[in-house]
């Protein structure tokens, strides 16, 4: 079942690049998830709070998933959305779609896991009952 | 529950490129779907015998998914794999793995669906049975 | 002998992606020129009015460069900027600048020489005098 | 003028991936420099002892160019060729040309400037004896 706009919480345009278009003229399928790692990303670090450069514990990617309904061509801007789906004690999901300007039905859907780990060791930590917190602000029911 | 190399039936090296790399340091999440798809249109092309360019029929990417297991790093080269795991009427799945040289264990499992389709009308079009003949011999129990 | 932003007639901006970031912490300079191809393609389609999809004669690449001064990291958003500098009689050159918003230097500056082909032969073919009116307006001195 | 590959002194085969390929069917203008960097970077690794990851000094890119001739596609392997070109105080030049398999002519020609720098201060750093000896053998006359 297909999520609408007003399903979302947190949102980021992407102007599509020429190169971003393969041989059929669409945008391909492995830069949809380029776009899923541009909003995912820019959530972590500005509503998460966590430097990607800087911080001991990062979320790594566990596992995703992109379907894709209809096709996104460059030139156009697309519009990511992201809302939280399950936070467990070391990780979390996100449902992401993409959609193009002014349409109600996504483009692609999809989710992400991440995993929260510390950079040096490369092990799961826990979430912070603070990252918790801004998590659920963005569980929609 | 994990395959084995033994379990696929094509292969294609792929050695990694230093921009494949992101700020952590390893493979970047999304360049693992670029080696997925690496080896399905080299098997579309070389297996299927369909030209990507001409052919009136193409298969397009109706979903993928990726687990990541263990980190990829240039400069290495990856050895992809692929096995046939669905012969639908107009749509079809595979299996793909992506190994470290000399490892057993993937690094890397996924699927991907493709659907063939019209290229004019972009309409689904059944698979013809010489296509579900080379697909069978890509099946693996 | 750096230009600044006033001496640009084209601009477009262009959000950084997480995975332009290679394993310095820096966008990666191949991206440059995606920024570099993001502004040209935009302009080729908006200003000269050329449908890459469909045009019986679009321009194709035969050189480009790029000078690096500072470094461009995700996720800042890029101003890209343009202006012609040479009309020929079936090729034109561009100057093309890159700035991290509100800074008068530019990170990158460079060149891009397009040459119009007929899309079927892949030969050259004059610039029609309109297109030419196009390209003057954007020749700065 | 252009050179042949016996002028070159170090070289790497690269297969094509599919979305290196762009809607006119070529491989994209700006993936020729994700090749570049892939000869350039394995060089640095392999000829000159650099670790990316963890070297006090890098190389950094300065300036790139390159002029397309001949079209590549995917599902070729390219191979790359590379040689010095000069050898300064901080800085350093390389020729790159990236061939079809089988032809003398090079589909691409371009050059790469690196400049030492430590990766703490990114300020220019003086080449050691040791490096300027490795380059002296990629030096062709």
């Amino acid at each position: 079942m297909s999520m609408h706009r007003e399903d979302y919480t947190y949102f980021h345009s992407i102007p599509t690049r020429w190169n971003d278009n393969d041989m059929l003229g669409h945008v391909n399928n492995v830069i949809y998830y380029s776009y899923f790692e541009a909003i995912v990303t820019k959530f972590v670090q500005e509503e998460m709070g966590i430097d990607w450069a800087l911080a001991p514990e990062v979320p790594y990617t566990a596992e995703n998933l992109c379907r894709f309904k209809t096709a996104l061509k460059f030139p156009e801007t697309v519009e990511a959305a992201l809302r939280v789906t399950r936070i467990g004690n070391t990780s979390f999901d996100y449902a992401i779609a993409l959609f193009s300007a002014g349409k109600d039905q996504p483009a692609a859907e999809g989710h992400w896991v991440h995993v929260m780990v510390d950079r040096e060791s490369e092990k799961p930590v826990p979430l912070t009952d603070d990252l918790k917190q801004v998590l659920k602000k963005h569980m929609t029911t």
